[in-house]
């Protein structure tokens, strides 16, 4: 039975990350994978260990909630900082081959649950942000990965903001924001 | 002989810019590959054609440039849209194959020159930025790959602005730029 196609299309992004960060991230030096954008700002390093925990807690369970218990059961309320307890002192490497375990099981379970062009429109209750739909949660995922890649590069950019000297004005990521949550 | 610190923390970031590139659009369909923010914006396809074109005519040759004429032989003007007539119709695969080879090449050619602490200081003219200095350059090179990235991440992910509905909120990638020349 064929995918949804957009079920396919979030996959295909979905199932991309893990490789990437593997290539992007596996071997770089200290300095790289630790430098940050100040206080309480994300390294490489815990954004890895967030999208891990996202991949434990989050997405996947939240879509489970939605289609076995619809709004009736609010989703746990996530905690942002929770990877720094169930993660800490883990090394990369570690993280990185968690994750991409987690997000396979994940995807593998996604495709058992053969979605209908119905099921997209069923609806959860998120606890901040209120009711939410499946087809808003597999974008969401999507993009909570590509916000966390663009976060990468940009965290890693800023190590060079003075470094540049003139060049500063073409490269824009520099200028993106001084303080990120996501 | 090792390389200066400099150098290393540079190609680090350099040499791992086409596998992570081939990991994560590789196989990706069209309305990931063509998503833009925008008329004269870049697609993912067009920033992988531009950073092959920076890589042939921008970032070694000005270096070479500097260490053989210093000031006194300005930069040539780089055209932004040059790629477009360059590599007009080359497939994603052939673009990707092509930088990953002149990525190397260039990072063969960085070692080879084994700068020393004074080179970092040497100066160029740049037509358009005025007098910069080598360890600038090695800096822009780095950082000019990761806004591009950033880029990536961030185009793909408008595609889904307005599907993620309420996550909007949480996901800041999609409110970074509307348009980016970088």
């Amino acid at each position: 039975m064929k995918l949804l196609p957009e079920v396919t299309e979030a996959v295909e992004v979905l199932a991309r990350t893990p490789e990437l960060l593997d290539a992007w991230l596996i071997g770089l030096s200290g300095p790289w994978l630790h430098a940050n954008e100040g206080a309480g700002t994300y390294d490489a390093v815990e954004v890895v260990a967030h999208l891990l925990d996202d991949e434990e807690v989050d997405w996947m369970p939240r879509l489970e909630i939605i289609l076995e218990h619809g709004e009736s059961q609010p989703f746990t309320p996530f905690d942002r900082d929770g990877f720094r307890r169930r993660f800490a002192d883990w090394p990369l490497e570690r993280l990185l081959t968690r994750f991409s375990g987690v997000r396979r099981e994940n995807l593998d379970k996604l495709a058992e649950l053969r979605l209908k062009p119905a099921d997209l429109e069923r609806t959860g209750m998120h606890p901040a942000l209120g009711r939410v739909t499946v087809r808003q949660l597999l974008a969401g995922w999507v993009v909570h990965d590509l916000t966390h890649l663009a976060q990468i590069a940009r965290v890693m950019a800023k190590r060079y903001t003075d470094t540049v000297g003139p060049w500063r004005e073409y490269l824009g990521v520099l200028g993106d924001r001084e303080r990120a949550r996501t």
